[in-house]
């Protein structure tokens, strides 16, 4: 309580955090400075122009919110959604049933399309839904869903809704910067994202990118966006004012250091190198913990690469599983989550920890507690 | 753009972020913990226990929000204010103003208390708007304007609104920390705060608590909280959960280390030291302002020790001059805000940046620069 604070220094194979760049956690602790110094409106040019780089986007309301992904959730359905609008929420798993529940609080007329947990969402059902709801407005789905490791297929469910007319609002919290992601090519209205797993940073920022033709559904809403701090008219006036930044809120200036450091490693390295390192050390990952007698719960062709749901083993105290790992190893896994708790352990290998050093850890830890 | 960041290291006198001790950015760049990580949940019990001294409050729910103090102002208002509640705001300045835009946004029934910009809240306007609305739920004011510089009595303002069954909002981001701020004593139903000002930490973050009445109504209301992340049922789930944190956001841990360490020197230094510090400070620094012909905007008994608005003489240009401190002396303070702009500079002497040093240097630098 009176002392000052040492975390031990975890192996984070989990969800999400994963481990952080040592330069990105330098960063972190350079000198504060204003949110309106021209040096630091100058910092957010330069976060803007690599996250349009890493969502492959040209839209210029691209830009981070100040605060986690599920803020990124909230902000892109209660700023896409009017009450009464009708709204199809693709849900196979624990964060599509979240954008259900934000749907209901905006006051949106629910339509919900169900899928199996651990499955991708069926392009097939989505159809159907919107045949017998053409007066949909959005459709909203989860790219990689972190509850289950099942990988949707974006482009496609984009496809059809915009075949129907609707909108389309995609989280890629999971996928930036791990998966493959296009957000100009797949036509999708608004995406946000996290810090914390593709992006190899701290937690606790959301990027988030607005196509323009959502940016001008916003402007010209009949009901004003249910939410000061979220709203996108507000927001970017500071993010992309004409000439002169208006004051919105105090940006998180050593959080905005550290997104910078994490995006500029991700340029060095080039996207498309990052999305094949976590495919391939994501099939050896998944060939080693065969070989120990772990099996994956998803279909190898919709499986999340760097987010690996794996099936508990009959007779494994899963809890005492992780307590040791965390005591023992000092790794970090995750559990199970909604309809999979209790049946799956999550392990991520993302960012910065997506190498063979990291995996040969994991899998010697496992092999260890599961003796 | 294909570099690191590198901030200049600016002396921040402005009306936050300030300076932030050198144990402060230290402890961000420690490595990143779960934020279910059974050390990080420790973490976050001893944050709540510094929180509890810094507002002087007992209340079970006193945590503190991922994202600025303005998510604080939206989360109060959007917890306690069911659509059609009647609600009086206080308005002397541009963050009250802002309380008036959320309220309206809830669809809350809006009745405005109106004051001068630079004077404190005159707590009979209160009281006649209660005796002619006696069916407002809320009360909701700023303590410490920040845009113009006026501390409000925060005591006697939430004397009437109880005498008149209303429940307390309160704004604390410019005071909490830097003055005297008593929740308990002053039966405060809702207060938040921000991480940048008096708590002398990096700005983002948002410590705020409900009183045991405010935490039972919110419980009990008809209509569900219009937010999901903002929902203090969901919120405290993972801040308070009865035996085991149910899982809502990530938090960000490296924040969390840097308020830990934040609110730590304020407790080695005591609380009732730094309200003491902070005036003493205050009132050095005015006498100097004086010395070169330099006036606060506020009378004395009603000034903000810690944020003085600075009235800008005759024939200045009050932009040359900001912008020749930031350039020549790589010193921030601030403009007018609102009815203010062009009208008053904001110098803040806050958390950390509260001395003798810091008080010399604005001196000498506006000295240079007006001369």
């Amino acid at each position: 309580m009176n002392n000052s604070f040492t975390p031990y220094n975890r192996i984070l194979m989990g969800p999400g955090p994963s481990n952080v760049h040592p330069r990105v956690l330098k960063a972190l602790s350079k000198p504060a400075l204003g949110h309106l110094d021209p040096q630091f409106i100058g910092l957010m040019d330069e976060i803007k122009e690599l996250l349009k780089y890493t969502f492959k986007t040209e839209n210029e309301a691209t830009f981070v919110l100040s605060g986690p992904g599920s803020l990124g959730m909230e902000a892109s359905l209660i700023n896409l959604i009017q009450p009464g609008d009708k709204v199809v929420v693709c849900v196979g798993g624990y964060f599509a049933n979240r954008m259900t529940q934000i749907v209901e609080k905006i006051g949106g007329k629910l339509v919900v399309v169900k899928e199996m947990w651990g499955r991708v969402i069926d392009p097939n059902k989505l159809e159907d839904a919107l045949k017998q709801n053409p007066d949909t407005k959005v459709v909203a789905f989860v790219h990689a869903e972190t509850s289950t490791g099942a990988l949707s297929d974006i482009k496609t469910l984009s496809e059809i809704a915009h075949k129907y007319g609707a909108m389309v609002i995609a989280d890629t919290v999971t996928s930036l910067g791990a998966v493959e992601v296009r957000i100009d090519e797949w036509e999708i209205d608004a995406a946000y994202s996290c810090s914390q797993k593709g992006l190899a940073c701290v937690a606790g920022m959301s990027p988030i990118t607005f196509s323009p033709r959502a940016v001008e559904h916003i402007k010209n809403r009949n009901i004003p966006v249910q939410s000061w701090f979220n709203d996108l008219n507000l927001i970017l006036s500071y993010w992309n004012g004409p000439r002169k930044r208006a004051y919105h809120h105090t940006a998180p200036s050593n959080q905005f250091y550290g997104l910078h450091e994490a995006l500029l490693l991700l340029k060095e390295e080039g996207i498309d190198n990052s999305w094949k390192r976590h495919k391939t050390n994501s099939d050896k990952l998944v060939a080693r913990l065969k070989e120990i007698g772990l099996e994956p719960l998803v279909p190898e062709s919709e499986r999340i690469p760097n987010l690996l749901t794996i099936k508990i083993p009959d007779g494994v105290d899963e809890l005492k599983v992780r307590t040791d790992l965390l005591n023992k190893h000092n790794l970090e896994i995750g559990a199970g989550l909604g309809e999979l708790a209790g049946k799956v352990w999550r392990i991520g290998l993302m960012g910065y920890n997506s190498n063979e050093k990291m995996i040969d850890y994991c899998i010697n830890s496992l092999k260890d507690v599961l003796k």
